[in-house]
């Protein structure tokens, strides 16, 4: 898909980096799913433009952010707060 | 994203908290969505206006307060009610 | 939020309770999606009126009992069923 | 809501009468959702007339079968099938 | 229902065989969906025709597969394949 | 379905390798769903051409990212990757 590591882990330190991550998670499945046709490459992304999609976009963030949130026991364990 | 700490823990004392922070949550991922053009900042957020709007931001709702739930362990050891 | 405590826990007696509390859940979701402006409040609550809009309502209560099914350990142990 | 016990439990002796209760469960939740207005009480129930609104009603359904297929552990043990 | 056992178990020995229990799964629900009006009965069953039907009905089998998945464990230990 | 073994196991070394098995997944089940009819083989897949599409085929990616992620017990334990 893309020829670099752009996501090593699920761990982040905080529950604002875990939502911080579902945002961009979130991103990429929308360019990924835009770009499944070759002659889309270079297009920009979709941007959601009324609340409808708003609403949806925001839907596809909490669904992973509590994926997320899972892979890091819900941050229950204080960690060092590195931001 | 935003230069602040305003997720710190999922922790809340009760399920009504944590409600509260499930839709803190959806209404930040909106704004987020909304947010992802620089052109767009300064604009007013978008407000569900009609009942499928307002049904979907209910969902996501749902979907945050399901994750906070879970990292609350659905509240079920009794905490001090500080409210 | 609201002034009052109105969801002090998840625990119910009965599947039939928690659904009963889900449905009490949607209804709060919507309405505080509706009153984020201020110039809503003594507005109605947005009233499902086609079959999307009423699918879309039991998805949300589909949801929220999910989650109060898993904070009540799906009443897998017997309780004194108080109804 | 409804003056008798319409749900006094979520196990089901096999994942098929678990399908059903779930499908029972969606249609209570979209009578629900059309009955909060008192005037709209004898109504027909909302019935799905296009592809859009099955897949809808389908998607509620999936819903509420994962919640009762966590309840019923997935019937992983082998139960008495009584049907 | 159905007057017959059609869902026996959850179990299958490997992912693909619980995508496929999953479209199945899916397909029926669109099915019970549609025929709970008896003069429903005997007509064909709705088509996804086009792309937002499409991936709702992806959705839909996105989120049964969870549940199978979830039932076998995520099919974790080694199984004999017998596809 | 499909006369191969396409889904072995829902095994990845590592949560890039699970979000590109998401999408692979979300793109069948939107094959799946479109091939139903006999009549629609051949037919080239459904491609989301919208925003609301687009988050829509998001929403299905993360929701199968969840179950890939679970699967990989969110690949907390180290593995050696092989990316």
């Amino acid at each position: 898909m893309l020829n670099e590591i752009w996501l090593p882990t699920l761990n982040t330190n905080t529950p604002q980096e875990g939502f911080e991550l579902a945002v961009k998670l979130s991103r990429l499945a929308v360019m990924v799913s835009q770009s499944s046709d070759d002659n889309r490459h270079g297009a920009r992304p979709a941007q959601p433009n009324d609340a409808s999609q708003l609403i949806g976009a925001a839907h596809v963030i909490a669904l992973n952010f509590q994926t997320i949130a899972a892979a890091n026991d819900w941050w229950r364990q204080p960690s060092s707060n590195t931001e």
